[in-house]
This record gives C-alpha cells, sequence and structure tokens, in this order.
C-alpha cells in the first residue's frame, strides 16, 4: 500500500480537495501532521514524529526545495514573509487585513516577485521591488524587458535595480525599514522572493548522490544513486534536452511529469522521462513573458556559440493590428557553429506563450535554425500574418548566422 | 530584369499597396491589364495580350485557382456571387449597399463560406448555409463541431446540411429563389463557396505534368516538369510531411513560402520548400477552429490505421477558470500500427492556434504520441494546468492504443 507522509505545516490546505479518507479508498493511506523523522534504507522502514515506524520497499524522496534568505539582520522580523507554501500566503493575506498594510517591499524580481507586485498591487497597495542585479528580469533581453518596465511605470510599482538591501528593522508604528546601500525603504510588510534551493537534507542523510546543480541526482526512471530509492520534483535534477545535462530546474509541471514517471516505474508499467527544455512563462498584468532554451549567457556556458536576433510583430494579420492587441517581441537564440536552435523569448499581450510553446516542441526536436523558417502553421489573418514572427525571426537570424 | 504579368481584373486594387513605378525601383517590371496569351518555351517568349513579345531565362507558373461552380441553372444570375478576387469582394459589396440586401444564402461550409457567414451576419443581414453533405463542417470532430454549431444557434444563422441546390431564379422585386431539394430559399444575394480547383489551363499549354490532384506536380525547389518553368501557389501541390505524398493544399501561407522557395532558386541561391503538414485555421465569431495533420477518414485513405481520443479543458489552470473563456475541445490522431501522431482538431474560445501549432511542429518532425503526451510547454496557471490539455489528450489516446 502507497503511503504519503505530509509534513506538519503544509497539508492540512492543499489536500482539502480530497480527504484522507478519500485516498483511502484508491488504496493510498495519507498520514497528515506526520513527520518522516529518520529513515533505514538498509531495514527498509521510515520512523515517523509519531513515534510508529512504517516499512517499504520503494521510498520516494520529494522534499521539495526552501527559499533562499538573503541572511541580513532582521529577515525573522514579524511582517517579513516568503512564500514557498499555502500556509506562507495564508499568514500573508492574515497580515496584510489585520495590520491594513498600505505598502508592500519585496526582495527579488523572478517569477514569484514579479507575480506578487501584480497581486499586491491590485490590493491597492505601493508595491517597490527590490533587485541586487543590475539588469532587471534575468533570461529575457533587455529589449524585451522594456515592455515589461513600461508595466511597471504605468501601474506605479517602484523596481530598484542595483540595490542590495543589508537589514530590516522594526520602526515605530508597527513598520519595517529595509535599509539598503542606497537609502531606506519604509513599508507595512517584506516579501522574500530572491529564489529557492533545493532541500536536500533527507537526501543527505540517506547518502543520495547529489548533482552539480546541489540537487538530488535521478536518472530518467526518477531513480537516485541508491537502489530503492527515487526523487521527484523541486528536491532534485531534471535532463535539460537543449543544454545536454541534468540542471536544477524547479517549476511545477516537472514535478508533475516526473511524480507520474516516478509512481509508473515503481508501479510496474516502466517509463523514462525525456526531458525539458526549459519552456517557462508568467503573466504580469496584462502581458505574457514567456521563454524556453537557453539564453546567450546559458548557452556561452555550455559551450555553444550563441547568435541572436529580435522581430516584432503584430498576434494578427497587420491589416487587423490594432493599439489594443499591441505587438509581440520575439527573440531567437542559434548556435553558430552548428545551425542549431537553442532557446527563445517572447513578450506581449496575446502571442508569447504561443509562440513558445510551438518553438519549445521545435528545441525539442532539436531543430536546426532553418526549420522554423519555413514551418507550417495554422494561418489565419486572426491569428498572424502568413509568415508568422516565428518565421520572420528564423529568417532574421538566419541572413546574420 | 525579373517580370510580373498581371492579369486584367485583379491587379490594380491588390498592388495598392506598391505602385508600379515603385516595383521598378526594386528592379521588377510590372505590366498591368496585360495578359500572358501564349508562351513559347522553346524560343523563351511570352506573348502579351498588348501584342508585345517579352523574352525570359526562367518562367514562373502562378495562375492560382478558380472557384468550383455547381453547375446548376442560374448560378450566373445577378446577385450570384463567388469570392476568389478582390474585385468579388468589392462588387459584392456594392450589390449588398444598392440593393439594400437584408438576406444572403451561402452554398457551401468552408472556411470562406462560414467566414463570410459571419462578415454578413454582422452587416445585420439573415444568413442561411446550404451544404449537400450530412456532416458539418467536415474534417473537424463531430463533437467539436457542436459547439460550432451552437454558435449558429445564438447567432441565428441558418445551417442547412444534407441540402441539394438545384437551381437558382430570379423572382420578383429582384429577388433570388434557390430550389434545392429540400424547400426552397429566397434571398437577396447568394454566395458559393463549394471549394476551389487549380487554375492549371496554361499549365497544359506548357505541357507540366499536373499531379494526381489535378494541379501543377512540383518537386522540392517548386520546379515543374519543364526545365526553366516554376510554379507556385494555388494551382500547384505540396508536399504532405504526414501523408507523405503530394496533396493540393491551396493555403495562402504556404504560397507565401513556395514564392519565396522558387524565388531563391532562380535567383541563385538554392532552396527546398520542406512541405507541410496541414495546419489550418479560422475564426468564426468568438470562436477558433484549428486543425492540423491528417484527419481519421484522410489516415485512413493513406494507409495507417487511425485511433481517436477527444479531451476537453479551460485555456487557464481549473481553478482560475470561467464561463467566458469556456472549453478548448482537442482531438488527437494517432496511427495503431507505429504510434505515430497523424493529426489534431480543436475548438475553443482561446487556445486551438496554440495547441495546433504546437502539435503542427511535433507532426513536423514525426512525433511519437508519447512525446507529445510529456512534452515541455511554458506552465503557468494563466495559461493552463500542469497537465496541458495536449498532454492529457495524448495520454488518453496512448491507453487506448
Amino acid at each position: 500500500m502507497p503511503y504519503y507522509i505530509g509534513d506538519v505545516i503544509k497539508d492540512e490546505r492543499s489536500l482539502i480537495a480530497r480527504t484522507p479518507e478519500q485516498f483511502k479508498k484508491s488504496g493510498i493511506d495519507v498520514l497528515l501532521k506526520t513527520r518522516a523523522e529518520q529513515v533505514d534504507h538498509e531495514a527498509r522502514i521510515v520512523r515517523l514524529s509519531t513515534g510508529a515506524t512504517l516499512p517499504y520497499d520503494h521510498l520516494v524522496v520529494a522534499t521539495g526545495a526552501q527559499a533562499v534568505m538573503p541572511g541580513i539582520p532582521g529577515q525573522d522580523l514579524p511582517g517579513v514573509f516568503t512564500l514557498r507554501t499555502l500556509q506562507d500566503a495564508v499568514r500573508m493575506k492574515s497580515c496584510i487585513r489585520e495590520k491594513d498594510c498600505r505598502k508592500a517591499a519585496i526582495l527579488g524580481a523572478g517569477f514569484i516577485a514579479m507575480e506578487m507586485s501584480e497581486a499586491l498591487s491590485n490590493l491597492g497597495m505601493e508595491v517597490e521591488l527590490i533587485q541586487r542585479d543590475t539588469v532587471a528580469i534575468k533570461r529575457w533581453a533587455p529589449e524585451l524587458v522594456e515592455v515589461v518596465l513600461r508595466t511597471f511605470a504605468e501601474k506605479r510599482i517602484a523596481f530598484h535595480v542595483d540595490t542590495r538591501a543589508t537589514s530590516i528593522e522594526m520602526v515605530d508604528g508597527g513598520k519595517l525599514r529595509i535599509v539598503t546601500d542606497r537609502g531606506n525603504i519604509e513599508t507595512d510588510l517584506v516579501l522574500i522572493a530572491i529564489g529557492i534551493r533545493p532541500d536536500v537534507n533527507m537526501a543527505k542523510e540517506l547518502g543520495l548522490a547529489i548533482g552539480d546543480s546541489g540537487a538530488v541526482r535521478v536518472n530518467a526512471a526518477q531513480q537516485t544513486s541508491v537502489e530503492g530509492i527515487y526523487s521527484v520534483g523541486d528536491c532534485c535534477e531534471v535532463y535539460h534536452r537543449v543544454a545536454r545535462r541534468p540542471l536544477y530546474f524547479p517549476l511545477g509541471d516537472i514535478a508533475n511529469k516526473q511524480g507520474r514517471i516516478a509512481g509508473r516505474n515503481i508501479g510496474g508499467r516502466p517509463a523514462v522521462f525525456p526531458g525539458i527544455v526549459g519552456a517557462q512563462s508568467f503573466k504580469f498584468f496584462d502581458l505574457e513573458l514567456a521563454a524556453t532554451g537557453l539564453s546567450e549567457e546559458e548557452a556561452t556556458r555550455y559551450g555553444f556559440s550563441p547568435a541572436a536576433a529580435i522581430a516584432w510583430g503584430p498576434p494578427v494579420a497587420r491589416l487587423m493590428a490594432s493599439e489594443e492587441d499591441g505587438e509581440t517581441g520575439l527573440k531567437l537564440i542559434a548556435d553558430r557553429s552548428t545551425g542549431l536552435l537553442l532557446g527563445a523569448q517572447a513578450v506581449g499581450r496575446k502571442d508569447p506563450v504561443k509562440k513558445i510553446n510551438a518553438l519549445s516542441v521545435a528545441l525539442w526536436y532539436g531543430a536546426r535554425l532553418d526549420e522554423p523558417a519555413f514551418m507550417d502553421f495554422a494561418y489565419s489573418p486572426p491569428f498572424g500574418g502568413p509568415w508568422d514572427l516565428i518565421h520572420i525571426t528564423a529568417q532574421l537570424l538566419l541572413r546574420t548566422l
């Protein structure tokens, strides 16, 4: 019988869709408020926080990730949050309501930081983002990020780049002060969203091999280096088909796939996880941002010689274009030596995910750049021109290779 | 110097974006109101309707297509239109304005018929479609077409299937009467949109090989069977990568690509046209319809053993789903013998073209069905669930193969 051992904080609410009783009917025991304290893999027994022990044949380590903390004084003050668990969100919501928060400051500028800046701004709060990097929103090209920065300005969200928070202090009236190397920011609430790292504490106790990325190393069957132990989700690596190596890529859709693959292998219907191409997206007000494959920087790091081109086009045929739809910016990256497509980034109001999903499939199959330059898409004027933005950008880049 | 010889009717307006003088600056002579009366390919000379002759090295036959006529009495009456040239559209618009048309009947139910039913309905006209087939909107599965039929009903557009027009008559007050085997329909305007066929008159005079489809046979360089003569666009065939044979597939985006390939080969920068996968789409009020690859019927015709599955899902994560967004229906078709993906069809308000474009790339690379079942897409809740509708449908179909 498969077991699911939940940790204390997270599960009561995240399992709300199905109760332990409902799982039981499917032959799954769900132990809530129960922590796996220790695992004896030789004896194949888990010692639980309840004192009981649990025998197993297969063990799945799915310990997830932890929020990275900046390691500055005051990071644990009340009113300072991370956003990793449902409970984190519940606590933050209560705080906003109870303290009637008007101002929020966010450390970081990744997916979570961007999405939360929108959510908090939509609650009527004044929001400021504080980022160490000089470049706003890594991975996307500066030309594409321009569009996002315009939205920041329109929504009156301050975005401080090249700014380092050195401490957080409690000030009068329950307010918080973030001290940075470029001045102080007073706020009601601080969200720390500077990244996550794999939670490999149990993996290390079990002696599982850890990859260069710092996450648990797994093979295509989601097996770790120790026979009988699998790992899935945000605590383990995933094979990146474009980079041609395992990387740490903690995203929800990947975790779902890995879980299914591990389950099939444990259940006796062998399956391999074919890897990822690095597809990702987020919504920011009326903008879509999506990317896939490698950025130029990553491509260089992995031994390619990247060249890139950017083109812009409306999400409909030019004759039908409107101010409201705007234009989509698409950047393609290819390898000068092999002509292989390496990556793509897009920003716009309607089309980025559409373009990036198609290009993700191309990357999946190891596309050469001349292939997307003439590929067959479902053309109709309400959905684009006879030359799709993908064709146009690929042909532009082909001419410069 | 390249020449473009326009036929009498079409060009004055379709070249409106650039005048012959502007073309001249790019070294292109555009001869308007000039017909190529006869070609002597041995002497490499075209005799023009102006009496002049024109020498050439390379000849491109791009004679396009003609509207198929039903061959019934009255099909040439005033008020009966086809929609093939810009001039056709101009004439139809004049007629609607001058006769203050309130009712339109359309023979056919293809892309043009559907799109025109929307356009005429949006002008406030009462519209009826008359189709011989018992099945509404071929190629898309009946379950998906249901959604379209609901839109017909909402928009009060009558859709008569299994109905054969036998003649069109002029009746009192300038009205027209369509006589069918299921009763008469009175109307102000008739649009014949039952299909097109390649215009191969000149091709036949030149002795060019004609394919089984009835269109000009071309190789991947767009060369015909006669050295020095190329053919592109709606008069010639195109290689279908899934059917693995040349087919007649007269769509604008394909014609554009073929034109560029022919131009490159003539200009001395050899290029091959890599073929199509049959991607197509159209908008019908707030619906998108898109398809790619082969239908089950086509797959059977070309020697495959098709199996199919349909799944439905919202264009956002389920927790964010709204009545307004509706659900997208996706049908996948795969070959039982090889497990190869063969085709896909989708209908919905937001996602069909997105899904079909990604699946078109998969078909382009000869995807096996288990590949799209685990492919990497740019997941984020505003754009779908962690299991994309493509994953879900592919896994559903995999279980039945």
